[in-house]
C-alpha cells in the first residue's frame, strides 16, 4: 500500500534528506548522484522526496546553506560563551573561535566534503547554483569572516593583539582550520579537542598575543 | 584525410591533454567529463587521445601527480634560491616557502581546482584512483610537508624560531596558503606577490620569529 507521503508527512524528513544528500554528494559527487539515489537512501518514494525538494540543485543549496549556518551557530555560540565567562578578553574569544572552528571541521565530515567540493573544487558545483543562491552563501561566509575579524579588532583595541592586517589574519586563521580534515585521522593520537587547542595556540602567536616563548602576553 | 596521430605523434601532446583535462575537470567535474570532451578540446581524435592516456582515471592521476610535482619544484626552487643567498638563515627560507606557496596557489588555478576537488572535496574522485596511485600522491604531499617542517627544524636549531609543534605548524602554514584561492580576486587590489608577502610575515609570527610588534627577532 502506498503511503501518502506526498500530501501529509507526519514527520519532517527534510533533515534526513539533507544528510543523505550530503553523504551521497560527498561519496559519489554531485553530478553522479540522482534524486532517486537520495530517495532510496532515505527510504522515501520519489514523490515523497520532491515534496521536500524540487530539484537536486535546491538540495545542494540547502545542504551548503544549512551547513554553514550550523557551523556559524556552533562557533558563534562558543565565542559567546567565552565572552560571557571572560568579558572584554579577546584572547579567550579567539581561543574559543579557533578551537571550535577546528574541532567542527573534524566533526562535520560529510557536509564539509560537499562544502570543500563546492568552494575549493570544481566550479561545476558552484555553477549549478543560481546567482541569488551564491550571494546568500557568500553572505553567510562573510559572517564567519566578520566574527573572526571582530575578535581581532577587539584584541587590537584592548592591546592584547598586534595584527598588521586584520582581514588577512582572519582569513589565515580560517584557512588553517579548513585544512585540518585533509590530514586528520579519526582514531589517531590527537582528539579533535587536542587539535583545536594546538591551533588556538598557533592563532594567538600569529596575532601577536604570545611572546615567542609561548607565554601569553596579555590575558 | 585522417592524420596518423595514433602511430607517430610528431609533437608531444601530453601536456596539452593534461591542461585540457584539468580545465574540464575543474569546470564540469571529473564524473561529467568524457574522454571525447577532452579530445575535442585539444583537437585530437579519440584514438589520438588514447595513444597518450588509456583512461580518464589515468589522466586524473597524471594531472594531480604532475601538478603537485610542479608545485614542489617551483616552491622547492624558491627555497633553494633563498638558501643560496642567505645560507643558514631559516627565516629567509621560510619567507621564500610561504610567499611562493601562496603565489603558486593563485597562479595554478585549474590544477588547483582539480586538486581541491580530489583532496578537500568528494571522496568519489579520490576513490577513482587506485591504492598505488593514492600512495604516490601522498608521498609527494609528504615531500611538501617535509620541506616546510625541515625549515622549521632548522630555525629551531639556529634559535630563529620557537615552535612547540613542528608538524602542526607546518600543516597550518600549508593550510593558510591553500585557502587563498577561495577568496582571492584576480585583478583586485592585491597581487599574488603582495599576498605572498603578507602570508610570509604571518608565518614568521606564527613560528615565533618576530616579536608581536612585527620586527624580526633574528635574521
Amino acid at each position: 500500500m502506498a503511503r501518502p507521503l506526498v500530501r501529509k508527512p507526519r514527520v519532517d524528513l527534510a533533515p534526513a534528506i539533507r544528510d543523505a544528500a550530503a553523504g551521497l554528494f560527498a561519496e559519489r559527487g554531485f553530478e553522479a548522484t540522482t534524486m532517486q539515489n537520495i530517495a532510496d537512501r532515505v527510504g522515501v518514494t520519489g514523490p515523497g522526496l520532491y515534496y521536500y525538494y524540487s530539484s537536486k540543485q535546491a538540495l545542494l543549496f540547502d545542504v551548503l546553506y544549512r551547513g554553514i549556518e550550523h557551523a556559524l551557530a556552533v562557533i558563534g555560540g562558543a565565542v559567546a560563551a567565552a565572552r560571557a565567562t571572560s568579558p572584554g578578553n579577546a584572547t579567550a574569544a579567539l581561543e574559543a573561535f579557533v578551537a571550535r572552528h577546528v574541532a567542527y571541521q573534524i566533526e562535520a565530515a560529510s557536509v564539509g566534503a560537499v562544502y570543500g567540493a563546492a568552494f575549493y573544487g570544481s566550479r561545476h558545483m558552484f555553477n549549478a547554483l543560481t546567482e541569488e543562491q551564491r550571494v546568500s552563501l557568500q553572505k553567510l561566509q562573510r559572517q564567519g569572516l566578520d566574527l573572526a575579524r571582530g575578535i581581532l579588532e577587539e584584541g587590537q583595541a584592548t592591546g592584547e593583539f598586534r595584527v598588521p592586517n586584520l582581514t588577512q589574519a582572519a582569513l589565515a586563521l580560517i584557512g588553517m582550520g579548513e585544512y585540518v580534515p585533509t590530514w586528520y585521522k579519526v582514531g589517531g593520537s590527537l582528539s579533535a579537542a587536542d587539535v583545536g587547542q594546538i591551533y588556538a595556540e598557533m592563532a594567538l602567536r600569529l596575532v601577536g598575543a604570545m611572546d615567542p616563548g609561548g607565554i601569553p602576553e596579555a590575558t
